[in-house]
This record gives C-alpha cells, sequence and structure tokens, in this order.
C-alpha cells in the first residue's frame, strides 16, 4: 500500500479509490444518474420511468432498477388494488444521493455544447474522426 | 416526442435525457472521476495518477486520459526537458467538473459502507447470492 502524498483528505490512497470506484461504478453509471434525476420529485411507475427516458430499452431500465433497489436506492411500492400497481421511489439514501447526481445532470446539461465543440476539435487535428 | 409533464425544468424531455446521458457516459464514468479527483489540486504525471488510483491499468489510464482530453477537461502539457516531461492538469472546462465530482465522490465515500449492507441484505433475500 502506497501512503497518501498530498495533503488532501486522503483522496490519493488507493483502497479509498477502490471503495470510491466501486460506489461510482454504480451510482455514476449514466442509465441510473438519469433514473435518480427522474425520480427526483415524485415516484413514478415503470412505464413512466421509460417514458420519460426516451432512449433507454426495457430491459436495460428493468436491469437499472433492480441495481439500484440493490443498492439501498429506490424501493419498489406494490399498492394492492386490482391489477397491483407498481411505484418506484427513492428511499432516503436515494435522496441524499439526489443534490450529487442533479448538479452532475445539470453539470453536463450546461456544458455539453462546449464537450461537443472539443471533441470536433480534437478529432479534427489528430486526423482519425475519433477515438480507436 | 412525448412533451414533459413534469414542472421542473425539462427534465424528463427524452432529448434532454439524450443529450446528458452523452456527457455522462463520460464524465460519470468511474475512472473519469478518479483522474478528475485526484487532477483537483495540481498537475501530475502519468506515473503518478497511476499510483494515486492504484487499481487502474496502464492501458485504461491511457484511453480515459486521451478521453478527458478529446472532451476539453485535461491538458497535456509538455515540458521540453531532457527528457522531456509531460504533465496532466485540468483545463477551466475541468476545473468547472470538479465540484459536482468531488459531491459525488464525496457522497460515495460517506455512504459506501450503507451501500454494501444494502447489497449484502438484497442477495440474502433475493437468495440468489447477487444479480443475476
Amino acid at each position: 500500500m502506497i501512503p497518501a502524498r498530498s495533503p488532501d483528505p486522503g483522496l490519493d490512497a488507493p483502497e479509498r479509490c477502490r471503495l470510491v470506484s466501486e460506489v461510482l461504478s454504480r451510482v455514476g453509471d449514466k442509465w441510473s444518474v438519469l433514473v435518480v434525476m427522474t425520480l427526483g420529485d415524485r415516484p413514478r411507475r415503470f412505464s413512466e420511468l421509460k417514458r420519460a427516458i426516451g432512449s433507454i430499452s426495457q430491459r436495460m431500465l428493468t436491469l437499472t432498477l433492480r441495481g439500484l433497489e440493490r443498492d439501498g436506492l429506490v424501493a419498489r411500492v406494490v399498492t394492492p388494488s386490482i391489477p397491483p400497481r407498481v411505484d418506484y421511489e427513492l428511499t432516503p439514501l436515494g435522496k441524499s444521493l439526489r443534490g450529487p447526481v442533479e448538479a452532475l445532470g445539470r453539470w453536463a446539461m450546461a456544458h455539453q455544447g462546449e464537450v461537443q465543440a472539443s471533441r470536433a476539435a480534437f478529432d479534427a487535428s489528430s486526423g482519425t474522426g475519433g477515438l480507436a
């Protein structure tokens, strides 16, 4: 184990990086971010989520919701009507993730033009038409 | 195109989701997040970055840095010494991403215990030992 070398609170330490990266591989996933953002204001049914996100497949939405449920971020709420109604809602842990996730989403929305322009310039100057 | 149905600022719109998800697929990637966090305080050389992050392979760090450079978030700075010295540093755009990314990293650090506990409980109750 290599000791942290900068004065910041240990972000250099490989062990912390490993723990953080494990959580990030779930919560930083783009579909998870979009589901958490979409559930931000109120519970929604599967079909509502799918319509709101638009580009997600049925299978990917199912997997994303199951992963978020497993991580304790989303709860399935079943209302015993006929037919039964299933809603998905953020848990308290999921709600605590809204702030950071929405900040990232807002950054992406505000800066996507700059990112696209930079990609176009990079591809033009490297003459490859994109990353190999 | 399905119109946005909630009063929030258009997050429901599939087109916005598509743009955001495209940017997130880069900046929400766990390695990108870790590189941006590690470059937060000062420029670093490749070998310093690799040591700081620990679990990343040489190839994955190369690809991540190239993707971040293409997106305009990281700059390669070559000092013409003998041998030449190459540092990586955040651009102004990359620095603007630090706040949101560090908030996500801090959330991950603060809550990784809860996430792990929830995963263990989910796996025990579903009796599968994990997601298929």
